[in-house]
């Protein structure tokens, strides 16, 4: 039996390694369209920032290591096409060759793509011009390459999410003046504004200047250096003109998924575009999984929705490997869990906010708190802000957002959390689980369990804030 | 409805604050043998180490906070009996007269003793001599007294338990050289061995001498100071005659439960001679409740068990007031987590060891990990070892114990752990959770799931260390 494996990130080579483990009979393949097989995109930011000294610590496996496991990598190699009764991919290799590469069972990891925003000169100005999107290998090493060769002294980062927020902090730490400009009223959009505040000070404090509700019009050559236009909705009035002149733009709106192939062959779609898998990560179409930031997540709450998270691709990965070579293991679910660094301050998520819940059709109240990290009296305690978000008719765990700063493990707090909402306990029975106490590093009812009293304490405030 | 709490430390305040939060018509007293209401035992160390400048900072809330509360402190008073026919208690109040405190419902949470292991002239030797219990606010600052007029150079510990490494840690920070004597052949037992040699190591780096399956027999006044006499036992031969000189002498080998008023009472009692309670709180007499370290606790796993932790003397606390009051509330049960910081590194613990387990009559498999607390790209990774502890026949997750670095997150990572035993979930369920994931923070599979699957790809070993 041949699996092939289409993408070389998260998902393919989680699927691979995972058909190997459990049946090292099974001839297993990965076709990737650049060089770097297993490599964490995660760590761009890193490798930008130079915590990171060489682009070639970012491989999670070297590929030595993954070909020594008996994984055949067919890099530099693109897919055309699948020809799903034929059992074949139709793929360019790397010396421009056509090559029909078959298969018996097929994984689709062809990840996601980043989203081009509706920008004048975007599609003419590239890296060589210092403008950049971020989202392969090869784009994190042409960001590198203008860093070094033009020396800007100011950068664009266009998009607040948690890459341009990474980006922002790593251009920062090399000494680069960063704007960041983004269309929504906050930074963090996934958190409530609240807490998108607090880490909008953050930046702020580091120097980085936030323009928010603030859509990029235009990118210009000026000279030697470039020009963004912008326009700055204000709450009321006339949007206003902004333009900020850089060294450097940085695109980092989001990402779609990457479907052109698997959609060509007859995969259905479903939210956000994204490839529809079942529980098994099948597409429907024979002998075909998929899995990664190209497919559906299904999500413990919201049931089938499009969430792009490198955990996830990893799980999706290996139940794809797993059941593409007879394995019949269902994804447990996502209850989307993210967390994000963002110079000394942790911001993390897990589950629903209110928002969310009530767009699902629920009915939650969201109840602020603040707690000390660890017991007041111990040196270095700091305020974790908790948003805990519960169903009003049943008592049930929703959601938890946290910030707070790294020491104080908002990280890891965060986790149980998301443990006990996989898990489906009431928020109630939050207060009853038995968490670690030391005072350095906690307090008898922990932050969370704060969080929980205080949303049974006020029944009838949604955004009581104790503070 | 009077309301009266027998003991001033976690679980008796708790009692009386969620009693007057739940129903301020209540009337409510707390009485304390001494005039440290509501303090933080478990902050003693840091106290001793000058972390703490003031002791009055070791008060989880000040006696104004409690009396503005509406809760009337009877400190310095210590009760004699109980009277649960005509709901009195008598006491001896700070001016040495008898009292008669009646009440309607009574919650005893007298809490522990420490214990005196039988070394000669322990019971003639006291805070004068430099010799030393520490168990209340009161022995802490004998111990401090001791510290600045007696100025030792060298301390003994007697026992390595929680309190006694924090204790080797505050003197060390203070300057003082430390012998830890231990009657165990290990460290910190509630840890198997392979760990708690890893926290042995640590002591060791940090220059305490640490003489484990060493059985003090005696303490001796000796001119100005004291001499420890023990007897070191080796694997094979005779027992070694040690001698260790030291300006003071601490002992903390543990504590008993404090259980002479509620028996003398009529109250029945369980494990290791505590309280029984039932998992409302509820001890059999009429009208009266216990909690904290004088009764047994309930354990999710090993059923009723003896195991004094402040997080749970605070939730026994706080159920004891709520049902005392008319609440029907039930203790979810203890899984036994617990943790300790020893210098640079963090032991903890959740649910049960393959030794406990078996004990309990249960089928324990338990597997070694060590994995990186995050990217080993970004700078700073660190080792985590785990050991994981499951059932055999159900695959259920029965317990996990973790020492890694500080900045590991080694304590809220635990809570993840105790989280999925309170859940009931199986080890297989672990790997399926939606834990976060930043590469400065953490890794796509976290350490509990790299553990979780070992757990799963090592049926046959018991005792598979990866490293």
């Amino acid at each position: 039996m041949h699996l092939l494996a289409l993408g070389g990130s998260d998902a393919g080579i989680s699927a691979a390694l995972r058909a190997r483990e459990l049946d090292p009979s099974v001839e297993v393949s990965v076709m990737l369209a650049d060089e770097y097989p297993n490599f964490s995109i995660c760590g761009i930011p890193y490798l930008v920032a130079g915590e990171v000294a060489d682009w070639r610590h970012l491989a999670h496996r070297h590929r030595e290591q993954i070909e020594g496991l008996g994984i055949a990598l067919l890099s530099s190699t693109t897919a055309r096409s699948i020809d799903v009764a034929a059992h074949v991919v139709i793929a360019t290799d790397a010396d421009g060759f056509e090559r029909a590469v078959p298969y018996d069972r097929l994984v689709v990891a062809t990840g996601a793509v980043p989203v081009r925003p509706p920008i004048a000169g975007l599609d003419e100005l590239g890296p060589r011009d210092g403008v950049h999107l971020l989202h392969t290998m090869d784009d994190a090493r042409a960001v590198l390459s203008t860093l070094e060769e033009r020396s800007p002294s100011r950068v664009v980062v266009v998009g607040a999410g948690y890459i341009g927020l990474e980006m922002a902090e790593a251009l920062t730490a090399r000494g680069v003046a960063v704007s960041v400009l983004e269309a929504l009223p906050r930074v963090l959009a996934t958190l409530d504004a609240e807490l998108g505040d607090v880490v909008a000070a953050e930046l702020a404090d580091h120097g980085v200047e936030v323009l928010t509700s603030t859509v990029v019009t235009a990118i210009e050559r000026d000279g030697a250096g470039l020009v963004v236009q912008a326009r700055r909705h204000e709450r009321d009035g006339e949007p206003l003109a902004v333009e900020v002149a850089a060294g450097m733009v940085l695109v980092v709106t989001g990402v779609a998924p990457d479907v052109a192939l698997a959609r060509d062959a007859g995969a259905t779609l479903g939210p956000r575009g994204a490839i529809r898998v079942d529980r098994g990560m099948a597409t429907g179409l024979p002998d075909v999984w998929a899995a990664g930031d190209c497919v559906v997540t299904h999500h413990a709450l919201l049931g089938e929705t499009y969430l792009p998270l490198g955990t996830t691709a990893h799980k999706q990965g290996r139940l794809a490997g797993e059941n593409a070579i007879g394995g019949e293991r269902a994804f447990a679910g996502s209850v989307g869990t993210q967390v994000v660094r963002v110079f000394g301050l942790v911001a993390a998520r897990t589950g629903v906010r209110d928002d969310e819940a009530r767009a699902a059709g629920l009915h939650p109240r969201t109840v602020a708190t603040v707690a000390d990290d660890h017991k007041a009296y111990y040196p270095g305690a700091t305020p974790v802000r908790v948003r805990l978000t519960g169903e009003r008719s049943t008592g049930r765990l929703l959601g938890v957002q946290m910030v707070g700063a790294v020491a104080s493990a908002v990280h890891k707090r965060v986790d149980t959390a998301a443990t006990a909402i996989f898990s489906g306990l009431a928020v109630d029975q939050v207060g009853d689980l038995d968490l670690s106490y030391t005072p350095p590093l906690g307090s008898p009812w922990d932050v969370l369990q704060v969080a929980a009293q205080n949303w049974h304490a006020f029944p009838a405030d949604s955004n009581h804030d104790p503070r």
